[in-house]
């Protein structure tokens, strides 16, 4: 009996050993050596143009994932897309900053709630760093529920969480701590790579679900007028694993000049390059001729799930 | 003495009689028979299309006039115009409503300060009526005294006050006595005309000034596609006094049409007629023939301060 119990014992454990070894790719049905990607487009709502591209890289382009900025004016153009759209991958993209000069937005919280977040005119900071010298972390967590909150609230099934210019990537462990405790209780996959993670520290909860690689085009590659060819490039290099591209889509238009104004980088013209670039019959080819496949928040969730 | 003072007290009264019986044109510095009008583009902040064309109709059109919607998600790109033009007629267009479907606005209070201005998403409601419905109005005049005090602080000096959707012109006589109460607290102009004169009732405290009319193409001009038809003819027939033409400029791009989703008045096309009209040559012409002579809101108010 009891080398039964031992032997049962060393089943389960060599069981459980075996399960926690399985790769994120094996778990969502494919194996180790397998390249998964989530083509991820940044951003949705804060104007029209950014919105109608992405829409549009969604349903004719290699984008398959999106993700959503609550406090933005054009937020509830989202809101209608997603719930016609409830098969489409798009998650909230946790918002504490207003880095354009000509349109700016504040906090889903009453403005009295989170008073730390906001400059004298009630918008949220420009960067991170403003946010981070001025705001009280129990106000941030107010604002992160508030915008989740609102999300469900407006019919969105919300994939994942990501975070807006990584404000809450922050060198103080508790931006980290909430983002993921946020993830677990509303049971919402969070993205963390393996650097991201760190940032938690000694004692962190473990996020629901690692990433290997968070790849997206740097100024340098916008400055030397190379963002296709760094595109191209990496998914050329990609290995097994599960990575993230980070994208911005828009049109060149009036509305994205606008939006872009004084701001060198992540602009009208970034953005017309990176709709470009997704939906080209070379981007679809790269992927198919590297054995790249494609797999969604969505898939990662339910995975998660099993 | 005693028919001294008498003869005193009637030259006084005489005087007294004279000046309350001047037309706005007189202290204008005008005849009584002068055409005076304000061309007047409203909704300045709503999207960055209506903020250019606007701009530019005021630099290169006929339009002399403009206000201002502070709580909409442009209105920092306003402001920075504001402070380049300081001799711009920029007024405020007090805002209550947020009437379209794909991007909206809430308010500039604190939105548990004004929990009555807001709907379940924390946005304006979408009409006058709603609003009037629901609001208390000690909110309203919270948020009103907010975003006159954001408009200031953000380097506006604001030329005169006006309604969004005519909302605090209700048949409820405190909406439009807290509007001329808040024009006389900040010495701003407040728009009225007699028709809403009427609106405060006996007893209401007398508003600043008076205009004659307020002209504006209506729906029906619109749905016949003669906008332009209309704009002619009424400047045609524009009678002595002081009037208000009021418009709505926008390019019609992308950006305006998601603007006006669903919307069909006051649209995309609408305001391109607008701005297409009041930058025309034949808009200028009809000034000029029927010797219609442009004035502004700070004109008007700096007579007042005489």
């Amino acid at each position: 009996m009891k080398n039964f119990l031992l032997i049962a014992l060393s089943i389960l454990l060599t069981g459980m050993g075996l399960h926690a070894q399985k790769s994120l790719q094996e778990r969502l049905g494919f194996s180790a050596e397998t390249k998964l990607l989530i083509i991820h487009a940044d951003d949705l709502g804060v104007v029209h143009s950014v919105n109608k591209a992405t829409f549009n890289a969604l349903e004719e382009g290699s984008v398959n994932s999106a993700s959503i900025m609550v406090p933005t004016p054009w937020f509830p153009e989202v809101a209608q897309y997603a719930k016609a759209n409830p098969d489409h991958d798009l998650g909230i993209h946790l918002t504490l900053t207003s880095e354009w000069k000509l349109l700016r937005w504040g906090p889903v919280a009453s403005r009295s709630e989170v008073a730390s977040l906001v400059d004298t005119n009630g918008y949220f900071y420009s960067d991170c760093n403003k946010l981070w010298e001025n705001a009280k972390i129990e106000e941030v967590e107010i604002e992160l529920r508030a915008q989740i909150d609102k999300a469900i609230a407006m019919g969105i099934n919300p994939t994942h969480l990501d975070s807006h210019m990584g404000c809450l990537f922050a060198t103080d462990p508790r931006y980290y701590k909430l983002y993921t405790k946020l993830g677990r209780e509303y049971g919402i996959p969070t993205m963390v790579n393996h650097q991201i993670k760190q940032l938690g520290g000694e004692g962190a909860p473990e996020p629901m679900e690692v990433i290997n690689q968070i790849f997206g085009a740097a100024t340098q590659d916008y400055d030397k007028d190379a963002m296709s060819k760094y595109y191209a490039d990496t998914l050329k290099a990609l290995e097994p694993g599960v990575h993230v591209m980070i994208i911005h889509c828009a049109y060149y238009n009036l509305e994205s000049q606008g939006m872009s104004f004084e701001h060198p980088y992540w602009g009208a013209k970034w953005r017309q390059n990176d709709y470009d670039f997704f939906t080209s019959e070379e981007c679809a080819k790269i992927l198919e001729e590297e054995n790249i496949k494609l797999v969604t928040w969505k898939e990662i969730g339910e995975s998660m799930q099993e």
